[in-house]
């Protein structure tokens, strides 16, 4: 039995009845944490002055990964894999790369196992995820964020050049940048509007305002686990083995900063007051499963042999369905749930999570764990599976009616945004991300 | 007496005779380190396994900050204030702001004085620069980097667009962008030639291979202090109390990897793989005397009232004289020094410390502790004062001749290039900011 392919049954026969109610939780078709999911956190009791601290959760329960250790429901050489922990960073279990990690998930579906003696020990260290708070889960070092979604640069490109949307170097270079880690904040992170610099076409002169164009991203973002060094690019048939597992990141944009100060050095202040994550990184083993072959369309060019490799053509892509919804201030007054604006699916991005590892240390450029890779906005091929309002709302000039009479063609304040995602696949239980959700507030007078 | 201003005549009346020549080392014109400049740096004794620790520049010395605390050289309130540094970070000291920074350099002006009690004290914490080495002094947990050279970005912008070089936003941002943080190095760094993507106009296809380009970019970098909180921007009249000090900064560049992946995104493996800092932190004290009116010729438009301020227009620049030198492989093997490539100064920077403090954070964006600001490349009017060799060289077209005959449009293999920069005034001691040294070696194989 692999790793990535925990049996469904593992849960019978539990004769403890509040084990037997949480373990029946995670194995409901609802839950985004099955036990083939186990992805990990960093939680504290809400409202707390606790350390933030190492969870996996399944079900609707958080599974305190030191205590499990302390009450020997885990082995010791877990408990050493996750001693430097305890702190609210992940950053040291991260670098330890795949052997703990696969170490763990098989500890804990050991435990979880029937008539495992530890079954009953892991109890005494559940937490409702009901009654906890989550930390962006690990020191981020350097943020990165790539533009794999095709179809966004595609359409993106459309709204400045519309006989020649793809830039010449789109198809041979996946496109990357430079991102802010300090404004990473995980999910329920809420920001004042910004304000920065915009000139119009027809303004003679720039203003300061606060933005009138937020937008969001829906991207997904690749934690690093192990690192390398300075001077050692990181080939193809290795680049899987540095990454940890992928979370959701809303890459929060104000275009009208971008479209003014972007040139020549590329966006900074329309992008960098701040960006969510959602709280549990799903492990590249929990994604297994949902591999997928990689995205070329007849024409395009084969990737230069540095970003190419057989395993990356049959199966470096994933299939993890995408979502954006959105709650407005009224739709939250009148006790309306989020809308759903769109679907997308990141087996539809250009470069895979080994081509964006390798080609960012292919200069030597070093890594480290806990960096974050951001895949770019995941917009599908059809207009209404666009990722971002300005795609939805072709450049600000088509409003989108909410259910509720409500137009948007930008965020307004008071407006929720909720990333979402699934894997599905026939034959295994579907993983799901949790939810992404961010808030933006008004400008401060 | 102000921090700012030292006496030069502290240091007499010495009655021990080994600090007495160490002293003197200290007041000799040669030094970058005289007793006004007390920079701060993290150091151990080459080749040791010790941890880096906290250390001040005086003379050819170093005194150990930790040990001269130990010793009871400086007061109880310093030594509390430098008690999270003990393991290779200033971070803890840095995040304390100006009064932290204002009292160390207090106490060790006192410390120096004629008489004082605490003189003898210092001397077993004295250790030789000649014997130590350096580390990056702080975690940074975000590299930004501005382009406020503006007779480099004249000069680089007519190399693509002869009529109209500087675009239309730069007389009024700020411009800048996020760079990478875990590959910055100290003084001494090597590295390897990077490989990358490159497609020339007449290519059809891109290949991958090292850089034919290198570059230089003689910048200075602003290390942050006291930072602020997401969301909490910082006006112009607080913006220097966030700045730390500041270190020479080089900017390694691939040329020819930027000129295929630059769009629309900015520069990335063109300039990730290696920047060089130099070892000691230049704090903003000890640059009091060199302030300058900030840069703007007839005709610039005002800055918008949130970038700013009188004092600002007054004194918001600094006169810190700055030069590049070469030595290659066949200068060293003949035991010939470094040669001089150019100079210039930084108070030719169209854009202050205050306006990129304030403009990074108008937007709510939230600067840490540790935090590096580049200032971009800091060239001179004339074409010889030009700050990187994509200049000097009329982009790569006129090859610069060395005074041994060799010739240079990039960086070769086993070539050097260091950075220098002293401040002088009339009336006031001259500092220096050390050496700023880094060395390219063979691609590998």
């Amino acid at each position: 039995m692999s790793a990535a392919t925990l049996p469904t049954d593992t849960l019978d026969f539990t004769h403890d009845a509040t084990l037997r109610a949480w373990l029946a939780s995670a194995n409901t078709l609802e839950t985004d944490f099955p036990i083939q999911n186990l992805p990990l956190g960093m939680f504290r009791r809400a409202g707390s002055q606790e350390n933030f601290r190492p969870g996996v959760a399944i079900g609707d329960q958080i599974v305190d990964l030191l205590a499990a250790c302390d009450a020997g429901a885990l082995p010791l050489a877990v408990a050493v894999s996750l001693a430097g922990c305890a702190h609210g960073e992940l950053n040291a279990f991260m670098a330890q790369g795949r052997a703990a990690r696969v170490a763990l998930r098989h500890a804990l579906s050991h435990s979880l196992r029937e008539g495992s003696d530890h079954q009953a020990a892991l109890q005494p260290a559940l937490v409702a995820q009901a009654e906890a708070e989550y930390a962006v889960p690990c020191r981020i070092g350097d943020y990165t964020d790539f533009y794999t979604g095709i179809h966004h640069a595609t359409t993106v490109g459309k709204l400045f050049r519309p006989d020649n949307p793809l830039l010449p170097n789109y198809k041979w270079v996946p496109i990357g940048y430079h991102g802010r880690a300090s404004s990473i904040g995980v999910s329920g992170q809420q920001f004042v509007r910004p304000r920065g610099q915009t000139k119009g076409p027809n303004d003679d002169v720039p203003v300061l305002h606060p933005t009138q164009r937020l937008d969001y991203e829906l991207e997904l973002g690749v934690f690093v686990g192990q690192g390398n060094a300075l001077g050692d690019p990181i080939p193809m048939a290795q680049a899987e083995d540095h990454a940890f597992g992928l979370v959701l990141l809303n890459d929060w944009s104000a275009r009208d900063f971008q479209a003014w100060e972007y040139q020549p050095l590329g966006p900074f202040l329309a992008k960098n007051f701040a960006s969510t994550i959602s709280p549990w990184i799903v492990t590249m083993e929990a994604l297994a499963p949902f591999r997928a072959p990689f995205m070329r369309e007849a024409g395009d060019p084969s990737p230069l042999p540095y970003l190419d490799s057989d395993s990356n053509r049959q199966q470096g892509g994933l299939d993890i369905g995408l979502e954006v919804l959105i709650q407005t201030q009224a739709m939250r007054a009148a006790g309306l749930p989020p809308e759903r604006l769109s679907q997308s699916s990141y087996r539809d991005a250009y470069w895979t999570v080994a081509q964006m590892i390798t080609h960012h240390t292919v200069n030597g450029c070093n890594l480290q764990a806990g960096d974050l890779l951001g895949s770019g906005t995941q917009s599908g091929k059809k207009p209404e599976q666009a990722g971002s309002l300005l795609e939805l709302s072709a450049g600000g000039k088509i409003p989108l009616t909410l259910a509720n009479g409500e137009t948007r063609t930008f965020v307004q304040d008071g407006d929720s945004i909720i990333l979402r995602a699934h894997c599905q696949r026939s034959g295994f239980r579907s993983i799901g991300f949790g939810d992404c959700q961010g808030q933006v507030l008004e400008a401060k007078a």
